[in-house]
């Protein structure tokens, strides 16, 4: 049975100022607890129903405590709707930006994501396709907050995150990088090549990519849809996440083409 | 002001059974609602703070009833958590499937997809890709609860949706049909030509596409990922509106390669 104690401090990490403050985060769900016991980030708490604790049996070891908690417990502390047996408690790992040293064709930079599903979802894709860094802004969504721990599936523990000023960061190098980024209107992304360590900026759900960014972007790129190609009206544009992935696909694939 | 009874009715829309009764489903937001009301379908109710009905003055004849309310009671029937002004009450589309009568590519056909979210964006992409035909499984979400409708962002309404028993429809003529579908193994989507009026199966976000559609799918497609192309571990899966954001993309632009 927890304590008062332990369900305050556990409710508290709902909100990012006490996850930066303890320097931890959250993940729920057999699946994703598993994996996480099997990184090589440092577990401070496993806190599960016996089912729950019984299935992880194998991989508990890592875990530096473990709680056998009742159902409601669990719920309290939940930040799911279904609570799924486990509720795990990680330390944040320190995430650097090695964009140049790596085997990663593209790099990632999200310039005010908001939605932590659309988040969550550009790193699982991100995984998918082998891209290992995620530039994001400060004004990004928390990449340590529940939902997107959720959405993302575990891509988190793969994918480096970092939060930078990234007007900053392409000041320093833009001369030498090709970075591109999205907008409503620009070459199709399909008559374009994505040369090697190439830069995406992915712009924000609502207003697209800041004006401070804009001139560090040396082509613009759009993905084509029924309006541009025969003036059908449709919608407005893709949502986020979707947007990234067609083009993850394009710049990734264009290596097995 | 609301009285008790329209607060009822209106709160209890949140539930499928009662769209269904009613014929109808809500919508939110100055911009979804406006285009709701340039559309054909019947608006029966607008319900919006005086900001909201005065910036729709202009389209708001095509509305049956117009209510001013307060903000307390927009928050009390709002299925959002920050509401937007305005609610709106619209019959239900009559959607009837005529996949083979259309100038569209690709029909898409979901096998159970779950998440509203997924739903509402798959048919946002299916819009912006000028696909205008989607079959659903009876197990899919429903296109009228209020987060498919939000996630879809107004696509809905151009965006024909139809319930069917999917094995009995594609019985009847898959013989004479090209039927694609999702799979973890199967031919790069990158290596294959989507043929006219082809249909695209998209399953069910954790256990794929049901047994009994299996034998009528012709071809098996997989979006490949790093761990297929450099044998590295990645993300295990693709989000499913995601995986039919990039593969719609892909059979649409093949018209303009």
């Amino acid at each position: 049975m927890l304590s008062q104690a332990q369900k305050k401090f556990l409710t508290s990490l709902k909100q990012k100022k006490y996850r930066k403050e303890h320097g931890v985060f959250v993940s729920e769900g057999l699946k994703i607890v598993r994996e996480l016991l099997q990184s090589e980030l440092e577990v401070t708490g496993v806190y599960g129903t016996s089912e729950g604790i019984d299935s992880l049996q194998d991989v508990l070891d890592r875990a530096k405590t473990v709680f056998t908690i009742s159902a409601s417990d669990l719920e309290r502390i939940s930040n799911l709707k279904t609570p799924n047996q486990v509720f795990a408690v990680a330390k944040q790992p320190q995430q650097v930006c090695t964009p140049h040293s790596t085997d990663s064709k593209l790099t990632l930079a999200l310039d005010s994501i908001q939605d932590p599903g659309n988040l969550g979802t550009i790193i699982r894709t991100a995984d998918w396709f082998g891209i290992r860094n995620v530039l994001c802004s400060h004004s990004t969504a928390d990449i340590f907050s529940p939902k997107v721990v959720q959405a993302s599936m575990g891509s988190f523990l793969r994918v480096n995150v970092v939060y930078t000023n990234l007007a900053d960061y392409f000041s320093k190098f833009y001369l030498h990088t090709h970075i591109f980024g999205t907008f409503p209107e620009g070459n199709s992304i399909f008559s374009e090549a994505i040369p090697e360590n190439a830069f995406l900026v992915i712009g924000n759900e609502s207003v697209g990519i800041s004006p401070d960014l804009v001139p560090f972007i040396r082509r613009r790129l759009t993905i084509p849809g029924s309006s541009h190609l025969r003036s059908v009206t449709g919608a407005e544009s893709l949502n986020a996440s979707v947007a990234a992935g067609i083009i993850m696909a394009w710049a990734t694939q264009s290596d097995s083409r």
